[in-house]
């Protein structure tokens, strides 16, 4: 089965990164189809991507799958998380380590915008 | 009929502007619940919201949903964004401007992230 780990900027602001614990925490409760389902932070906030991918490695993961939790294809997106995947690799070459699209890359996002504005404003 | 205006954060990268853009594009073309759906910066990029927002209101736009297209709740979507409609909205206090919450407060995302790494992975 395939480990899931949700990568999101990191924040100062502990707040902003207890949304992405508090999301993985729902993702975990509602969704069955992984392994595990972790997350990491790019900057700022721990676990790194590097501490997170190891970590799933030594809890046994051969297959993992790293989601970019950002809106646009910027430098993060197209750079930097591709080479700190690729600095575990280097050392694990035999665990198969994907990156899915980036979240803005869902056209699915347009509905959930319409229904977002709609459910809480009328 | 009310109108939408989706604010982003604005990059230096203007393919991360032009994400938006084709964002906006994409919901005028599918989405016939508004009367007029347009797109502002916050920062670096444009239009200004202010700019966005009193476009609208020359449009004769009388009630208008802001969508922050942010994934938290940082000081952005906390204070910036509220102030600068504050100040469109001291020149035209007979205009109704509301915040919808913003994309990362979407439970819905949940779900959104699964397809996208189901749908593009295997």
């Amino acid at each position: 089965m395939t480990h899931l780990l949700v990568v999101a900027h990191g924040s100062r602001q502990d707040s902003s990164n207890a949304e992405i614990r508090e999301l993985v925490a729902r993702l975990r409760k509602n969704c069955t189809l992984f392994a595990s389902i972790d997350y990491a932070f790019l900057e700022i906030a721990k676990p790194s991507i590097k501490d997170a991918l190891r970590q799933q490695i030594a809890n046994g993961a051969l297959d993992i799958v790293v989601l970019p939790y950002f809106l646009s294809a910027g430098r993060h997106v197209v750079t930097d998380i591709p080479e700190q995947i690729r600095q575990v690799s280097v050392d694990a070459p035999s665990i198969k380590i994907k990156i899915a699209p980036y979240l803005g890359a869902s056209e699915k996002i347009d509905d959930l915008l319409i229904h977002l504005v709609f459910s809480s404003y009328y």
